[in-house]
């Protein structure tokens, strides 16, 4: 099919459970977990190809192909993976994995509680960024890697590239970190808590158990339409929508909707329920604004990270004021300051946050070198 | 009293109705309209000392002063308003008044419908900054001020002041701009629709009819928290706020409140909700999308500002996000192309859009001198 022409595929999204219990950051255990997957290109017999994928705070394992010949949407990074792309399925083998506490296979608070057989709601316990890649890692076991090539992730996907890093270095062979940072800030924090205060607010949230009644549609709604207004800019706001009205000519002097901006927040929240679950939305903002890599805890994993030979590349982009270039070069600073390989590119871009997302030939190029540049892992290097 | 020193001291909220229907930008009609308003120093002989300040989104009459020798909280605006202070009211006679639509004792939303006696709620009508500032007009009119020395105000209130030189240009000897813009943009209308979707969507809402029973308090809150982000910036949070907890020393691991920016927007939403009205907060938002001073039904009234010679300070700050500098660059140009006498500065500030409503030794001395260089109103020249 034309479709399927420089795009991996059909795809299929796999399911990997682990019985042990997962010892959490918390205290707290959880277990059984599953965890959601889907790989793309072929493992090589040395398995030293391997590339992990961290998605962000809603994405999934679903980063290129399609589900079905019907399917009308590819993965949500098929510009970047693919054959003879940035990330070239025809060199790697590619894993990208639903996060633990996320609502798309893997568990999280929607999934069966084992102990009554309802979904956990609030009963699933808090988790870190550092739980989500202690799950991530069993899955890496499980498909008996011992070193990954590379690790990469945008956003909250790059929080964990950092922690798969700090946290378990000899197995990193190297680190892609796109428009992320090394803490979450009081900025980001807030708007997260925002977002929550909306959800928890809906009546029909009760607390966190909706799953056989009414879902908190509009809380988790407005809690999308703020997300997205972080993820754009001011300026390309003022390109895509500017004061445009939606579907008048005039303004209409009352209190529905008017502009074009409006419309899209309302387009983007309705579209986002029908996708995620609320509590998920709950648990994964939670997880990053616990992300902090300059707690005193984490000195530690900073002076292993040292001894582990991982080299970086960092990633921001000037219109981003979520996780803005000054965060990334904090990223930097402590990486050289630790002695690693890191590179940085700032890269011009308009459209906020959002923008790792989206196309682009720079970052295209700069990700095939740096791939090209790492040695191969060997064994003996393990 | 020792708080009374340097303040303009004991003041008191004044009304002023009349009866005739104001028509306004949407084709309909409202009366009668009441005008809550304050006064600070006395108005001279020929009455060509009178200044204006226009409050912004959420500010009321209460510029400066106590409402009596218990109250603990002056004016929003005491540390420019007063003896030998920025707006000296040794000097000149300082007028501000409660927009139409507001809360605070002008008519808005929660006044009674003289048709059926009871609260307007949703049967108020829009309104625009046009119309707020013809009803302040009526009472420049009723104090028998033909012509105002300045018209000062800042973000909501800057808006007021480029409608009132605009609209009224030969009412208007001066003007002070602080922190506002032409137009609303983009970002600026999703940030408002959210807080409005938040407003509508709590079920006290009912349909602006609340004012009998439960207010839609949660849903207020919850629209101050995301406006109260927008007011500050991501630099002044990372100092006031940080990563710090609130009230714990370690993470709770639960979905509560951990972080003080988090705690410190919960009491801003709390706070907000004893004093505002919901339905006020949807038609004052509502009024600052409208505004757009570039639109081609605006163009005359630039065409008639050229004649007028007001002058006009207009103020910038560095860190101001929701109405940045090139926004304030953009009304210094539209006023330059139109021949008229334009000063222009950007404060270095890092706490965001707040930093109009904060103290500031060179606001202080800017607004001094303007005031200070502009001629006194001749009454010839009216």
């Amino acid at each position: 099919m034309a479709k399927f022409k420089n795009s991996v595929g059909l795809t299929e999204k796999k399911k990997f459970t682990f019985e042990e219990p997962l010892c959490l950051e918390s205290g707290e255990e959880i277990g059984p977990v599953t965890i959601a997957y889907e790989t793309f290109g072929k493992l090589n017999t040395d398995k030293s190809n391997a590339i992990l994928i961290c998605h962000a705070l809603t994405g999934d394992s679903h980063v290129a192909g399609y589900y079905s010949s019907d399917d009308l949407k590819p993965g949500w990074w098929e510009t970047m993976v693919g054959p003879g792309k940035g990330i070239d399925t025809n060199k790697y083998f590619v894993i990208c994995s639903n996060i633990l506490s996320g609502c798309m296979g893997s568990t999280g608070p929607s999934s069966t509680n084992p102990k009554n057989g309802k979904p956990y709601g609030l009963d699933f316990p808090v988790v870190t960024i550092q739980d989500i890649v202690k799950a991530q890692k069993k899955l890496i076991e499980h498909l008996q890697i011992e070193k990954l090539l590379c690790v990469i992730g945008g956003s909250l996907g790059g929080m964990q590239v950092l922690k798969w890093a700090s946290f378990l270095p000899h197995m990193v062979g190297s680190a892609v970190i796109l428009a992320s940072t090394l803490r979450h800030s009081a900025l980001a924090i807030a708007f997260n808590e925002v977002a929550r205060q909306s959800i928890v607010n809906d009546p029909n949230w009760n607390n966190g158990h909706y799953y056989d009644g009414q879902k908190p549609s509009i809380g988790l709604s407005i809690a999308r339409m703020i997300g997205h207004i972080t993820y754009l800019s001011d300026e390309s706001m003022r390109q895509k929508f500017g004061r445009r009205l939606q579907g008048k000519t005039d303004l209409s002097f009352d209190l529905d909707v008017d502009f074009q901006v409006e419309s899209y927040l309302h387009y983007q929240g309705a579209k986002f329920v029908d996708r995620f679950d609320a509590n998920s939305l709950l648990y994964i903002t939670k997880a990053a604004d616990y992300f902090d890599l300059t707690s005193p805890n984490e000195i530690e994993s900073l002076d292993i990270l040292k001894e582990s030979g991982t080299k970086f590349l960092i990633v921001s982009y000037t219109s981003d004021w979520l996780y803005p270039t000054y965060q990334s070069r904090s990223i930097v600073k402590v990486l050289k300051k630790n002695g690693l390989d890191v590179s940085f590119c700032e890269i011009e871009a308009d459209c906020g946050h959002d923008a790792f997302l989206l196309p682009s030939e720079k970052l295209t190029n700069m990700i095939t070198g740096f791939l090209r540049a790492r040695p191969k892992v060997k064994k003996d290097a393990i």
